[in-house]
């Protein structure tokens, strides 16, 4: 594993946007990932909880570290912040950038089982290559046995699908706007991503469906937070109620709160950031 | 004076930033901005205050919109955020396109006296016709009397000049990296924007630079806060030492804040834009 080059770095809050550029294993191609170092990290020389982002849908690294607002808690409360890419990127594999929804920046968080897409093992280097490489590396200022995984959109579903596979990894999840249901009829991205990436196998599919997960899940729940605009453009494909009967019938509990009047962009995310990174905080003291 | 005709509205921490274009009659293009609502708007139909935020080179009415947080602050204390875009655009002038720091998205809120660039009348702009036609179009929502101006690198020039040129209009003055002193040697920026706007005349120059307009400051001080990161690669042609000297030969008191390792970028605007909300709130009460 080779060892991430800062590509640029910003302060913020007191603290630092510090920007790497790496050669991914799980993915064969050079990645960017954003990391926000609180300023307790270079003054107090102690190691810091981490909250995983997970982006949605042709994003990059630099979405959220750009327009959410989140290092102004997140700095507060001293907690690293990682916001990794959310696909692999330059492999030239035709047909990759043909959608906005489908190659590259839509990754989904998954691996690919189709031969085409081997390289979209998103699944992997979010849950492996990427916590080894910040250990590895940061382990000096994070502490990785200390992490939160949260997400919009397609981020959102990355969240709690990888949240909820993972439950010794990480204290909390939560999401904005996730995708809820993707292996459901009526949304068409997900029928879309899983045919290409998975095949017809819909077995398969519900592996990555954050309602089966949730239905399947034993042992203690972790404890999630979900907030949905209810002026959100893509409301029938992210089904936040297909979550919540999922949830009730497994007993699961899960705080969903529908937002009046908010759509699907970064103006909801940065109204409710302060509220994701307080909820998060409170799970990884 | 035609009406603004509304382009997008988002909901923004129980707001709405809502972005308008319209035809320019002192630009003679069509033009966009954007004004930021407080939930008091429309919850308790009462008038807000306003402040105009001025941007800086190559930006446009939505960078400050997108990156800047600034309505967190002026949602709690109901104030309304207006953001013009930098100049005229799309009217085709030889050469407007050429360069970064001139034409297109770099207004330096002056009125050109060169024949060739007559269209760029961003002063006239942005004191006359944009708060006529807040006035008329918003005159039921925003008290136009009770203003601040702000603005960040060639748009905290913009603040500083127009503020102090209209003492009448606006309570309060902020400036995020300003450009102080545009007609000094060491900036060319300033001697590339006034040459080619205003010819050279440099008596004209020195009716659009902030060291000058606060030596001959008549009256009582208007409240001004500046913020300027010691990082800023740009620093030798901001001058915040030229400005800290002229005010204090003039006792025009000033509040001037170097904030160590910040750089020129949204990262330093969003890290204190809180606090000069807070500063333009005091002042429009």
């Amino acid at each position: 594993m080779s060892a991430p080059v800062q590509i640029s770095a910003n302060k913020h809050f007191g603290g630092y946007n510090r920007r790497f550029r790496h050669k991914s294993t799980s993915l064969g191609c050079e990645m960017t990932f954003t990391i926000y170092f609180p300023p307790a990290v270079e003054a107090q020389a102690k190691k810091v909880p981490l909250i995983y982002y997970l982006s949605g849908l042709t994003c990059t690294d630099e979405n959220f570290i750009q327009k959410s607002g989140a290092q102004q808690k997140a700095s507060e409360f001293g907690i690293a912040l990682v916001a990794p890419d959310t696909s692999p990127r330059g492999l030239g594999v035709p047909g990759e950038a043909d959608s906005w929804d489908f190659g590259v920046g839509a990754g989904f968080y998954i691996n690919a089982t189709v031969e085409k897409w081997k390289n979209w093992r998103m699944y992997e280097y979010i849950t492996e290559e990427l916590p080894a490489l910040l250990s590895s590396n940061f382990g000096d200022k994070i502490d990785l046995g200390t992490a939160a995984v949260m997400g919009h959109s397609m981020g959102g579903h990355g969240a709690i699908t990888v949240g909820l596979k993972n439950p010794g990894k990480f204290r909390s999840i939560s999401a904005l706007a996730p995708i809820c249901n993707p292996t459901s009829l009526e949304c068409p991205w997900g029928t879309k991503a899983f045919t290409g990436y998975l095949g017809d196998n819909r077995e398969a599919w519900k592996e990555h469906d954050s309602c089966e997960l949730i239905r399947r899940h034993k042992g203690p729940p972790l404890p999630l937070l979900v907030d949905q605009g209810s002026a959100d453009n893509f409301l029938s494909q992210l089904q936040p109620e297909s979550l919540e009967v999922a949830a009730k019938d497994a007993q699961y509990p899960i705080q969903l709160r529908m937002q009046e009047g908010y759509d699907h962009s970064y103006f909801f995310i940065s109204s409710f950031i302060d509220d994701h990174i307080e909820f998060h905080a409170k799970h990884l003291k």
